[in-house]
């Protein structure tokens, strides 16, 4: 592996030093060549799909692992997304003189080699490749086992790509392998690698930050809370709370805990346990909002069956990102009670807050510490493209570097460059 | 130490609201408050001086420990200088509306705690205590042993000021335990401290790298090297070589290793050896450098002893920080060569080159991997207050977050604010 990363390092210092034109070319032929290496890569993707279907993977986690020609034709479409992007290298940020007649320029530059390390699904090759060499880096890939072949097949036709462009093929370099010891080698070597960005569950997030020497970005851990406030418009949170439970709970801008202000509680809660209970999500539900629920709702909806379980919700609860069609729900006594029970349980991803009162909204949004706080809209919107970046490496959800979606100037950093006539400090 | 970690994420919270007129009250009256402590914080010191002696500290170290009227003066004045300072928290980063109507807006928010690990000068604890309460941040700051006495008394000072602004007094915290379970436990306090910053020598950096878990940003190793080209000036060259060296040789942008290019070795290096046998400087020369000065040096040189110890290389001193009146010295053949060698051995910290060759210095500039980059200028400049910055917290060596001299705006992270009228994803 260590041949590996000199290999990155040393397609990272050209890289460094290419114009916008060059890597766009790269990304064309990247894209190309995945197009023509399509029948490879399903016949590979074939392979991984029957030994994970063998070894009894789940469906989801099947779906999440095949390819066909539409979701080739989409990875090909997301090269050409990000050609279209501005290159943030070599962007200026900042330039000045100071007295002594040193002029002062600080350059955005690329980190050079980073590390990436992911689970199953195969087009975060694909993606991340892509916004890689568009910003100059180079990027040594950690792929899942389950996609192992898949992930070959893709990382071999990008490297063409990169070749016919005349581009490093070690730009883009794919470990081959999967288990974690490779993942702690990758994180752990300083010389090589400047960056790791763990994409995944909290127990890979976890594991990196136990263990990791090479500085990292945590991502995607999101705990999500909608707070219904006492002068919210209740029409409104609902279509919010529905959206940022259901639109797709598996994802980490999901909701997990609804909580509502005690003076709506009565009028907004039967209303919400029943929309959610369509959508067939489980309800964890504190003392106030079951005695709310058990009392309001209508018979038809205990008698269709359609009420899925609820039960009493627990502490643990309120710490647990479900990604599922589960919602921890609270009734606080006021503002600061919400605020106060996000900064014990939230993850400093998305947070949102419905109401019509400008100074609950104002406390809100300057009180809750988290990458992104919605005032009237749903968490689901935390996302490279809702955001307008066009791309997406990851959503941060720590404070150093990078915090929310992060696109491509997130995969840069900085130097100062500073020009004399022979200045010496006196 | 759990107990304090809560109390300064308490007073953290109170602090990312304050404005900046309420955080620059609180600067006066810390000032207020060490100059009103003088005589206790003096008493200390020499509490401090006399245990340190009898222990055996070397001179330079009782000195750098070592406080008087016009240090504590000094601090106060840092203070002040802060104060007049701009407060970075609330800027407005960017701001755009997206097409479904959502007001976006970037804005730039306290880290919340930090905490700072440092050793035997007290300056520290006032300098860093006032920038982050400049900058909304709560600060836990652990400094070394020798100090124990002057920390406590300078932190109470701090306290007191704190206290008469109507700010918490949590803010700032000393821990009292001065071992290395101290650093140990703040350095994986994930839920508490947001930021860890190691100021100190390698071997604290390099431990607080391997046991963290919580972000870091690593400080202040530098391996700086001054390149001179073969179409440099060479009177400019020698200047900002003897500055860059000898100016101040235990910090961290002092230049530890010299390149020539072989073109101008013969003509460079018997003016350089003799000007940096003057200053005391111990050289450690490679073959070819060595055989110039053999042969060029002046008998008189030799005859008044003024040249020090002269040694070969070794591949060791490439790659060490000397922090010391001692310099490798290396002819190379190329430009190249010169940014090979500094791609090797440097740490990323300070990096120059003299030439009068525009080519040359613009693939130095861009192809050195470094935080600050000097064409025709000392390493010594990078600096916080050389910058303009008007206060420093450090000098980064990663290139996540924060790169070279640090001020009050890489003391901040930043938040998005959205802002909707019940928008859904679809």
């Amino acid at each position: 592996m260590q041949h590996q990363l000199v290999r990155a390092r040393a397609a990272a210092r050209i890289a460094s030093r290419l114009q916008r034109a060059d890597k766009d070319r790269a990304l064309q032929a990247m894209g190309e060549h995945i197009q023509l290496a399509a029948d490879a890569i399903l016949t590979a993707n074939a392979h991984d799909l029957e030994r994970a279907h063998t070894s009894g993977e789940p469906a989801h986690r099947l779906d999440r692992l095949r390819l066909d020609d539409s979701r080739i034709h989409a990875m090909v479409e997301g090269l050409h997304q990000v050609m279209a992007l501005a290159d943030p290298v070599g962007e200026l940020i900042a330039a000045w003189n100071q007295p002594n007649g040193l002029r002062m320029e600080q350059i955005r530059v690329p980190f050079g080699v980073i590390g990436v390390i992911y689970e199953a699904r195969p087009n975060v090759t694909v993606d991340t490749a892509g916004l890689t060499v568009k910003t100059g880096n180079a990027v040594v890939l950690r792929g899942g086992k389950e996609a192992f072949e898949t992930n070959q097949a893709l990382t071999a036709a990008l490297r063409r790509g990169l070749e016919q462009a005349d581009l490093p093929p070690d730009l883009v370099i794919m470990l081959t392998d999967t288990d974690r010891r490779s993942v702690d080698a990758l994180i752990r070597a300083r010389t090589f690698v400047d960056l790791v960005i763990p994409r995944g569950g909290a127990s890979l997030i976890q594991h990196v930050v136990e263990h990791a020497t090479v500085p990292i970005i945590e991502t995607g851990i999101g705990n999500c809370h909608v707070y219904v406030d006492a002068q919210a418009k209740l029409e409104m949170a609902l279509e919010i709370l529905i959206n940022s439970k259901t639109q797709r709970p598996s994802v980490c801008n999901a909701a997990e805990t609804l909580l509502v202000h005690t003076a709506v509680a009565d009028a907004f809660l039967p209303h919400a346990a029943q929309r959610l209970a369509a959508h067939g999500v489980e309800l964890r539900l504190d003392e106030r909002s079951l005695s709310i629920v058990q009392r309001n709702m209508p018979d038809t909806v205990w008698a269709n069956g359609l009420f899925p379980l609820f039960t009493s919700v627990t502490a643990e609860d309120y710490a647990t990102e479900f990604l599922a069609p589960i919602l921890a729900v609270k009734v606080v006594a006021s503002r600061d009670e919400a605020i106060e029970h996000i900064g014990r349980y939230g993850t400093g991803h998305s947070e949102a807050i419905v109401t019509e009162d400008g100074q609950a909204a104002h406390d809100f949004l300057t009180q809750v510490d988290a990458a992104v706080v919605y005032h009237n809209a749903a968490t689901r919107f935390t996302d490279g493209f809702e955001f307008g970046f066009g791309a997406e490496i990851g959503i941060s959800t720590q404070k150093l570097h990078a915090r929310g979606p992060m696109g491509l100037r997130e995969l840069t950093s900085y130097k100062y460059i500073v020009r004399g006539t022979g200045q010496i400090r006196s």
